[in-house]
């Protein structure tokens, strides 16, 4: 990570040019991240197994955390990192997402569990933040960023999963320009538990009279308890949580049925501007959920290297055994390597695109620079759903590798990557599924604009290339990218020509379009990340940091790249039978 | 299965070829298919929830099968299904393995957990009557076939794993020409448990003096009672279970630690030998490992195509909306029809390749012609670790994929979706991870024999593609498989070639040249099941089940084929950076 922040984008100089609440020196950029890390390795990992093998417990309508949670939450709180990002003028440390990616991505990797209600609760004060009138901010913010309240984002109905527009919560207005809001929410991530005394839930619901579809939602504030006067947590709302869901992982976060039962809310926004205030933050949560891919893949990479170098098994072609009656190391396999290098590959470049996005998310909120902001906007838009779907599928498979190399070991509890693998995968299905993503990628974020977010893009990839190629050693490596990008804008010109006459090709390449883009904007990264590797200079750690990186870096222009050729080759194929397929075939 | 054995592989006039115990007529074979899948809906599958949630308990050295497993199992074994192909002298049914992949593929999609018990039972059995003396298969087979006793395999232990020549349990001859047996053995499936009065454990062990490595290992038959003059279970045996493990799936089979701690030994086969015959029964068992992949993502498919068949949401660009305000079924999505057509394609031609594999140990066991058998064995030998990898890679992904479609409810265990992924993620790890069947099949079964064995493959299959040249259908899809098999025999010369002066290219392009073989297998299973279907019949089961096919196989050839290129790209890619790695650069 300070790696990346100080080297590849080169924070010194970076901060300077926003306009933010405090000033960042790279000194204190390490000692919060080792701040983090502390809190990480010592108070959450520590809780990660017990977690998962007690999970929730559902007790008469209260929800019951795993032991040390409470302590744990509350030891979380005090240090301050609830109101991270959150708005000084309410107590919040004004952090930019930068940094509160390397947060998240080191809370998912410690406890995935536990990460989410802090997570949530940001994601929930963001949007109040962001809609709310001054008196709810004042109510609620300063609760929700030290950790007083957690909060909740209420979007998912039985019948209304992807498909926001079919929800059904009514909310009918009372004489005091409150809303009596009636409806069954599920998924609800947080919905209740016992680690604070109220919780803040964001409802999306109908006025009544609203139109169908997405544009009658309007979005209000519920909270578990109403607000005495002196702002403290008073009569029950009749918001209650009808039943937790048992699930694959994340066990140790409580996913909660919530009935609201004539629940007194507060409008949030304009009504009928719902779903655009819930998409204020989800820019911030799609984000968020790329660390999880990265913090668990991080996480299973340690443990899947560290096993590699301590466990002999057969002998290696590649090193010299003459002389030694003992067994290699799994780390001298070839095939070992190449699921470790491909980690790696993923790994490095997967952190650096959060970092990136997050960059441009800080640029969008703190710059006083129009044009930058713009490009920054249109930037973070195409990108959000490349890095949400991206790195999270590919955090799972990364998961399932890592388990891999760990053989049976793999497959028990007490290794902790089978947890891993369980916990990664909620990241592809939840905030929208990859498949989601990959149609708001292709359809609103490339299609709909005819491509000139991507060229944005694009051109600065080749401009950046084209820097590099004067470089020996990136000489090919550039010309690589460059090759992608011409595949990649090539593909794009046909998708949005052919999409005119037929809207079906955008879903049936939505998928493989997202993975190209995904592979390309890998390999812009690794060679940003190479571009400031200086190899001459002394070891970091002692550990050749630098030649790791230089030889995964290789290992992914070399191997992993070469995707974009499929990706592009398979984003058409087989539209005749998809179209022609009929569902009682099935 | 019916379609594949009747119409594809034409049982009619293949079982006639061959010398079996009993004459197979169409219609006792259907008759069969019948008997299990009705076993497996209504005795298996209702536990296998139940057994997931419950798990098997350890309780001071005895194990605790879930409720309702030893009724399950009395039922099971009372059908006669435990000695399917076991030696009719010994009161085996003496099936063909053909029939056997069908009973595995319908255990493993009912109740995987439960499968193994009879399964590992098989193998041992397989194993005693291979290579056992005729007094020990008059002891022991007729009661493994009848399910009174089950087997097991004991191979692993702490230390060795993929390398078995590490491994450490003794055996000490006595002086009644029986063995005693000391070691630790672990990952034993269905090393103890309650559902039989007594457990035969076939155990690799060391003679004293024996050579180092794998050709001092010699195999014993270990039984946790010994037997009486009767033939009825007695004395304990020094057999002892430590503990069972915690698993991330197949919670309901017993995977045992377990202690031999001077126990009795009987050998089996000649000294030094055990290797060899465990691999009699590998084959075998590496094909069932690939009918678990097929199986669970068979049923994983069911559900997401009966989901996907009644949740509505979105509107489809695919199908005609208008004068309907419903959201569109999923299965009208193309991103979901990509989902089940690509579960559709390797399921497919994953079971018929399992079939094929199949039909050719029958050739082994049952043929009298020589040639057959020669070709035969050539071709068991290359495929059984293309089906082992390769339909337990694409059973877990397509499990992966299958619980995508569900959205949030296929990460809750209600619907399943969640076990099947967690259930069939051990069948890429035990009977030797993929990795290793990857190497087993680029090193031993192509390099070794300088492709000699893959050629009689891509002569079978580019024969039969040239045949089918002349239907109008078929010709493109017999043109692109021709070309698949051109880049798969240069790739193989090359790497014959190459791994003369580098062995270490084998370890490097091991698994994608697996997974190259696998494409193409899987296209040639197409071929074979697209020429054998005839459109223009009437449909069976009044379902559009042959269009169906057709649209699938369309699918096969226009999409998911290209993978070819991919595997071949980077099999090789990537070789630098791999050789170059040092281990304190991870």
């Amino acid at each position: 990570m300070k790696y990346l922040l100080h080297r590849v984008f080169n924070v010194g100089s970076f901060f300077p040019t926003l306009n933010m609440p405090q000033e960042l020196e790279p000194d204190l950029v390490d000692a919060i991240l080792h701040e983090v890390a502390r809190m990480a390795e010592e108070v959450l990992a520590p809780l990660n197994q017990s977690g998962d093998s007690s999970g929730c417990r559902f007790e008469s309508g209260r929800v019951l955390t795993p032991e040390g949670f409470k302590q744990a939450y509350d030891s979380f709180a005090d240090g301050g990192w609830c109101g991270f990002t959150g708005a000084p003028d309410y107590g919040g440390q004004g952090m930019p997402k930068l940094l509160s990616v390397c947060l998240e991505e080191m809370l998912f990797a410690a406890n995935s569990s536990f990460a989410l209600y802090p997570l949530l609760t940001s994601g929930a004060a963001l949007a109040i933040q962001a809609h709310g009138n001054p008196s709810l901010q004042a109510s609620y913010l300063g609760s929700l960023y030290s950790g007083k309240f957690t909060g909740t984002m209420c979007l998912t109905e039985p019948q209304s999963g992807s498909d926001l527009g079919l929800l059904k919560t009514r909310a009918i207005p009372r004489q005091d320009d409150t809303y009596s809001i009636e409806g069954t929410k599920i998924f609800i991530t947080g919905g209740e538990h016992d680690l604070t005394e109220n919780i803040i839930h964001l409802v999306l619901a109908r006025l009544p009279d609203s139109p169908a579809g997405v544009k009658g939602i309007s979005m209000f504030l519920v909270p578990r308890q109403l607000l005495n006067e002196n702002g403290t947590s008073g009569a029950n709302n009749q918001v209650k949580c009808g039943s937790i869901e048992q699930k694959m992982g994340i066990k140790a976060s409580a996913t909660c049925v919530m009935n609201f039962e004539g629940s007194i809310g507060y409008l949030v926004g304009e009504p009928n501007q719902g779903l655009a205030c819930m998409f204020t933050m989800m820019n911030y949560e799609r984000l968020t959920m790329g660390s999880q891919g990265i913090g668990l893949s991080q996480y299973a990479y340690q443990v899947a290297r560290d096993y590699a170098l301590e466990r002999r098994q057969g002998r290696s072609p590649i090193i010299d055994n003459s002389g030694s009656e003992d067994a290699s190391l799994l780390a001298d396999h070839p095939d070992i390597r190449r699921m470790l290098l491909t980690l790696r590959g993923n790994l490095m470049a997967g952190r650096a695109l959060t970092f990136y996005t997050a960059m441009k998310l800080d640029v969008c909120k703190f710059s006083d620079d129009r044009d930058a902001i713009e490009s920054a906007t249109v930037l973070v838009d195409l990108l959000t759903p490349v890095v949400k779907a991206y790195c999270t599928d590919r955090g799972f498979e990364d998961c399932v590798s890592a388990q891999q190399v760990l053989g049976g070991y793999g497959y028990i509890k007490d290794w902790g990557l089978e947890q891993c693998v369980r916990d990664a995968r909620i990241a592809q299905i939840y905030e929208g599924t990859n498949g989601i993503q990959a149609l708001d990628l292709l359809g609103r974020k490339v299609v709909r604009n005819q491509g000139s977010s991507i060229r944005i893009l694009v051109t600065e990839i080749e401009e950046f290339a084209a820097r590099c190629k004067s470089h020996e050693s990136l000489y090919r490596k550039a010309s690589v990218l460059k090759r992608s990008t011409d595949e990649l804008m090539s593909l794009t010109q046909h998708l949005v020509k052919l999409a005119r006459s037929e809207p079906a090709a955008v879903g049936v390449a939505a998928v493989s379009y997202l993975n190209l883009l995904g592979t390309v904007t890998y390999g812009y990264m690794w060679l940003q990340i190479l571009a400031n590797a200086n190899f001459d200079e002394e070891q970091i750690n002692g550990e050749n940091y630098l030649e790791g990186i230089r030889t995964a870096g290789e290992y992914y222009f070399d191997r992993m790249l070469s995707q974009v050729r499929f990706w592009t080759d398979t984003a058409l194929a087989g539209l005749g039978p998809l179209l022609a397929m009929k569902s009682n075939q099935l």
